[in-house]
């Protein structure tokens, strides 16, 4: 079925301890909806500047991304984003933030968009998220993602917007923020009660966990030695789960954990390069043999 | 077949954000001993004081666990250790350590105990680990636990040990510390080229990681929202690990990966409560309760 990502796009630059890239594509939007394109048609809603570089649009495209959602606004940049990892490459710092086109980004979406039946609202403000939401006809699955930032500003749109959607995509600092409460499998479950049906949070290298009603369960991440840039792993993970749900048309709990995992391995490829090195050598394929590996680890 | 322990037995005063005890049994073979009893017959050597409760003897033989090897010397004190728990439950304080008559332990083992077949070196140093495997005529399986101690001040003895023992289980601080590697996938491999045929990493909530030359795996903690007081977590994982192999009487690669889920098992009850509270309060149909869970987590 349809899945549309609304989020942001932007151009990143990373330092890690060991190397450093600038100007490199990134941003929610971008990671999810190329790690979602090995799984179904994703269509992608975003704003850029005028220094965007065409050939990232391009390569969106050469992967089946409808990109007829990825506005160029004259006058305007795109958003920047530089960061910087600790050794330990879960921890990072925020060196520089220059949201640009981004601050103002409240989309409207055209027909096609609005028939959309699976939708995942990237990290954005709750009103932008909420106001993306009420343009969806009927979608059939509805999920966000979110940041300490909007828990801590506008947590009142966000309690609005967790009674709105089925699910909830967050980090586990962030479920600890959110709740105030450090235990993540109590904390997961609180969060479920503000609203979704259910909840993954993620745990960096340390995997994820799901939260529904009757299921609770962690899903460890692929044990990958070759970790050189985490910038967009959790995008990637949201997206190769939004993505095989798409695909599969259900969310059935079959389904969902399965999806648990491809977002899982997904992210693993991910975080092998820096922004979509490593994601662009691979084709669904090496996505499936990795899965035959992880299958093979969790059973005893 | 036959499981020996060695290591320290204690009296703990622990804090936790909501609860403390004080001058609770405790000690790295103590938790190993009792987690071990689950599955097989386990002898338990090491040394406390005058002021040791004869109760905490009476309760390990009451898990038919063998503690003609616990020794009450005269004039000592027992071991004694004070912590404080951080709100995570997963980074705590040392306040006060008391190693008493676990300063000089230098175990010397009787005839019986000279030939098992399993033997865990619970944490101590390097030079006493050493002293203890030499005195074993011919172990099937030997395996150790140490700490970031050791790694410091007693490091080519550390070396040396690796070089005899089957197995290493440590903390994922201290395979980073031993290996100067934050990747623990590389940091993992790193120490089994150090001489043991395979290595645990523990990571506290997040699970276990395990290393051998053709394998590399991830188990995730059982996610309990009951989290009380981890002390003897590690320890406890390592007695379910080692008493599940001696009661199969192998360590093929199947069945140490069971291993290491009873471990994983084992060490999720254990938390559940200060001391041997939780544990005192099981049997061994409990635990393979949780292992259909834990398995029915980890299938999809």
């Amino acid at each position: 079925m349809s899945l549309l990502v609304v989020g942001s796009v932007a151009l990143d630059s990373v330092e890690t301890p060991t190397a450093k890239r600038d100007d490199v594509l990134g941003g929610s939007a971008t990671f999810f909806s190329y790690a979602a394109s090995y799984f179904t048609k994703v269509s992608l809603v975003g704003e850029v500047g005028e220094d965007w570089p065409a050939e990232h649009t391009k390569l969106l495209q050469s992967r089946q991304i409808d990109t007829a959602g990825l506005k160029v606004v004259p006058g305007a940049k795109t958003f920047r984003w530089r960061g910087k990892y600790q050794p330990n490459m879960n921890d990072r710092e925020t060196l520089e933030v220059h949201l640009n086109v981004f601050e103002k980004f409240n989309p409207k979406l055209n027909d096609e968009q609005r028939q959309s039946r699976f939708v995942f609202l990237a990290n954005g403000s709750p009103i932008m998220q909420l106001g993306v939401l009420e343009q969806v006809a009927n979608p059939a699955l509805a999920v966000c993602d979110t940041m300490d930032l909007w828990i801590n500003i506008q947590r009142d749109e966000l309690m609005k917007l967790l009674q709105r959607i089925d699910g909830l995509v967050m980090n586990d600092s962030e479920a600890k923020l959110l709740t105030q409460d450090e235990n993540l499998v109590r904390a997961g479950h609180a969060v479920r009660k503000l609203g979704p049906k259910f909840v993954v949070i993620k745990k960096g290298e340390h995997g994820a966990m799901f939260f529904s009603e009757h299921e609770t369960y962690v899903m460890p991440a692929f044990p990958t030695p070759d970790v050189v840039d985490p910038t967009g792993a959790g995008d990637s993970f949201a997206g190769g789960m939004m993505g095989y749900l798409a695909s599969q048309g259900n969310f059935e709990p079959k389904t969902l954990k399965e999806a648990l995992a491809y977002g899982t391995l997904v992210a693993s490829f991910n975080v092998e390069d820096f922004s979509l090195e490593r994601m662009k050598r691979i084709e669904r394929p090496d996505i499936d043999r990795r899965m035959r590996e992880y299958k093979q680890m969790l059973s005893f």
